[in-house]
Parts: structure tokens; C-alpha cells; sequence
């Protein structure tokens, strides 16, 4: 049982590690990539006080050796569903199980919106991870959105994996190579179908899929975990960074605007804190 | 006018300017010390992400050197008022004043709390500013608390400008050296007199005088601007770091728990934002 779960691998993921770290905590930290991808996109950074006009790359890097000169380091895992347990929570990560008396939400805000009708279908034909349902959709029909090229392997091993595989890359510069693969230039509007998923709509035509694939960087918190109280793609916190469920906490871009750095190390640092208190008053 | 003033030299502060600067605005930034003198005290600060193991001199050189590298310094001014003046503020700063559409509160928290009969007093013989009210006291009695080393300089001035200064230094290594001064190891508990300050009390016996100096830092939230909703030393503010005074807003230790530099940093940046987004609503 571990302290605290961290998800997500960006700056309030990095900021809430180190002060965990340092507030001696037993805890998780959990994320899809190595670190946050979308940081290390941006060009110049102008106003993260202490480093001018570095890039993100740069920013990105030395979050991270910051984190290693202290011991840490993100498990590279997606988090498929926060579970409350009885006065702890259960992470689903693929194949594990995690438990945590606490989780600090930082898996950013999703640029791409959930589809409408894929909450409903979760476990039912939608999935989030490659590695851990692929098998089940050997030699089948699979529709795949890969909102990333960071996911791209990802999307080419369920095209090997499958029979027929309808990858729809929400990027310019993509590369599917896979036989397998028919490449759709649109964006899934709606899911529907019976007790499984059975069809991917467009504007106005559909294609029949046995499952469908969403690569993105984090489910949307509300799918993520359930009740938790959000406001459109944000979560709801205190000033000490509490969501409306004792024990969960969130930080960084998924708590609203303005999207910055400093902001999300700044949550960082105070949901770690809140975390130290929690389990202080919940022995 | 001033599109914004931003109260404090400290890491809240910096990020603050840092933003608004961006941001495209045009403000005056005014602190006590050219830097946080406080910031600069610690030993070694570890969860700074991105800067390891950095020392808090280390931090605050590498916080104003970047503002600087952006062409922006603080004015070393004391700020000892902050007025509502219709639609806009007047802050006054010794004998100075400035006109500000917004305020951005960022002084730090009092380590010292005020002094009962304290409020009372200010402008019938309670100053902070050695060098705007000094010369009213010439030849006459007077009392300085000196919170801190660096206002011993302005302790001195006072001593040799008085005929008789009772000095309060409330740390270890002072060094009053006027001939005027006389130290009292005490720390002064009550203020009392008619319509002006008479006396100064410690816990038994008390000292006479025609005024008092107290030097530190900045004011209570309080104290400095009149109708602010306050918690105890903390100014309360939203997530947006807005208070109850429309057009004010407020960052860093000021805003509470935890005292670190990246919730600071973090706040700075949103109160930056949110004032941006005042006067575009407010115009």
C-alpha cells in the first residue's frame, strides 16, 4: 500500500514527486510517457522564473534530472480507472493493480474532447491501452485514434495485431505502414452499438469495428475516476488542491486555466502538502 | 495611470512582473528590498523544480536575473497604503504615490504579527518609513523596532536624527553604534496614548516617547489596504487569487500554507492572468 499514487509525468507531477520525496512518502508515480510530452513541444519558455528563455525541451529535462538527482522516476504506465476501496484506492494500469491511500490527479487537460458515447462503451469494446486488451481483438476489426505521433508504435502494433485495423492519426505528419491499416482523414463524431461497441460514426458514414482503440495522453478525469465532481474537461479543487472525494487530490493543467508551468508546480507542491496532511488526519 | 502595481519583491512577485510584462502591461513593481531578503536567508531549497539543490541566494540571483534579462527591476519603495480612489487605487509610498488600475499583493507574511494598539497609532506618531517621516522626530524621543539586519542602516539614521532612540532589534548580531541609542533587549507589547502614541509598552515597565518606528518588511494585509478580507496574517483569495476587493488580487505566503516557492511562483503567475482578464472586462 503505498501513500499517495501519482498520475501524470508533467511539471505538477514532477513538483508533487519531489516534496513527497522530501516530506518522506511512500508513494507511486505513475505516467504514460517517460515525461510530459506536450512540455517538451513548446518552443521557448518565457516565464518560468529561474530558467529565461528556456525551451521546453529544455524545461522538460531538467524537471526530470531534478526528479533522478533525488531517486525518482515515473513508471511509464496509462492509468485506466481509479478505484475508491474501502479507505484506499485501486489504480488500474494495464495488467497491475495499485493501491494508494491517496492520488494526486496531474495528467494535464485533453486537447481532444471525449466522443460522444465512449464513456458507455469503456470495457465494452473501447479501450485505452494497446498492450493490455490488443490480444483480444486478434485477426478482428478495429477502429484506432492515435491523437499523437508519441503513440504511433502503438497503433501500428494493433494494425499487426489485427485483421483490419481503421486508424484515424489526429496529426499531420503520420506513418502507418502496417498492410492491415486504412487510414481515415476524420475525426470519430459518435460510438454506438448494442451491449459492445459496433460502430465508429463520422458526420455522416460509419465504419463496423469489433473494438475501438483511443490513444491519448490520460482519459478525462471524469472517466478516469468516477464521481468526481469536474467542471467541462477541469477538475474542481480547493486552494489545497481537494477534489470532492476524501484522499483525491489534482494539480497542474486538469484543474483549470491559465495553462502554465509555474501554476502546475505550484499545484504540485501544495496537493503534495495536502497529501502529508491527509494521511496526518487519517491514520 | 498603471495598468497594474505589484507589492512585493519576493519569488510571488517576480513571477507576477515576469507575466505582466509578457502579457504586454504596464505596470511599477515596488518592494521593500531590491530582492526578498527573506528567500535569500535560506540555506538550501530543494524542490524548486528545475533547480536542484539550489541555495536561496542562489534562487533569488537567478529570479531577478531573469527579470532583469527582460528589461524589468522592482523600485525600492516601502508601500504604506493602498486607497480605493473610484475605480482605481492610489497607493502612497513615502512621499510618493502612484495610480494603479489593479494591485497584485505580494509582500510575503508578517513573521512578526503587529503590535496590540499598533494600528490605532499609524500617522499619530506610528511610521515605517524612516526616510519619509525621520525628519518630524528631529531632537525629539523616540522608539525603533528593528525587525531585521537590513533595516539597521535606517535604525541608525533615525538614532542620529533623534535626541533620544529606545531601539528594539529583534535579532542577535545588531550594532547600534549612535551615540542617541539605547538598546532594550525587549520585544514591545502594547502601544498606548491619547490622540497620539505616549507610550510604549513591554511587559511591565514602558518607555515615553514622541514616536515610534517599526521596521519590517511590509505591512499586515490589513493594515495596508483597509476592507481586505482577512484570515488571521492570511489575505483570502480564490483560485483566479482574487480578494474581496474587486481590481485587488493577491500571491504568494501572503495567500497561506504551505510557504514554498513554487506555490509562489505559481500564484504570481495566476494573479498576473487574472489581472489581465480584470481589465479586459473592466475597461
Amino acid at each position: 500500500m503505498y501513500d499517495c499514487a501519482i498520475i501524470g509525468g508533467g511539471p505538477a507531477g514532477v513538483s508533487a514527486a519531489l516534496n513527497l520525496k522530501l516530506l518522506g512518502k511512500n508513494f507511486i508515480w505513475l505516467s504514460t510517457h517517460a515525461v510530459s510530452h506536450k512540455a517538451a513541444l513548446a518552443e521557448k519558455i518565457k516565464n518560468y522564473p529561474g530558467l529565461p528563455d528556456v525551451s521546453g525541451d529544455g524545461l522538460v529535462r531538467a524537471l526530470l534530472s531534478h526528479a533522478q538527482a533525488m531517486g525518482i522516476n515515473p513508471v511509464e504506465k496509462f492509468v485506466s480507472g481509479v478505484y475508491d476501496t474501502d479507505g484506499s484506492f485501486t489504480l488500474t494500469a494495464g495488467n497491475d493493480n495499485y493501491e494508494a491511500r491517496t492520488v494526486i490527479l496531474c495528467a494535464g487537460v485533453q486537447s481532444s474532447a471525449g466522443i460522444e458515447g465512449e464513456e458507455g462503451f469503456v470495457g465494452r469494446g473501447v479501450s485505452y491501452c494497446a498492450t493490455c486488451d490488443g490480444f483480444l481483438y486478434k485477426g478482428k476489426t478495429i477502429a484506432v485514434l492515435c491523437t499523437d505521433k508519441s503513440f504511433e508504435h502503438e497503433a501500428e502494433y494493433l494494425c499487426d495485431l489485427a485483421g483490419k485495423a481503421y486508424v484515424m492519426p489526429l496529426y499531420a505528419d503520420y506513418k502507418i505502414i502496417s498492410p492491415n491499416a486504412e487510414v481515415i482523414l476524420k475525426k470519430p463524431s459518435r460510438l454506438s452499438g448494442g451491449m459492445r461497441l459496433e460502430k465508429v460514426w463520422f458526420k455522416d458514414d460509419s465504419v463496423s469495428v469489433d473494438g475501438m482503440f483511443i490513444l491519448r495522453g490520460a482519459l478525462a478525469p471524469s472517466t478516469l475516476v468516477r464521481g468526481l465532481e469536474t467542471d467541462g474537461a477541469h477538475v474542481v479543487v480547493d486552494r489545497a488542491c481537494r477534489t470532492n472525494i476524501a484522499g483525491i487530490f489534482a494539480a497542474g493543467d486538469c484543474t483549470g486555466r491559465p495553462y502554465q508551468y509555474a501554476k502546475s508546480v505550484g499545484e504540485g507542491n501544495v496537493a503534495a502538502h495536502s497529501v502529508v496532511q491527509f494521511l496526518a488526519e487519517n491514520k
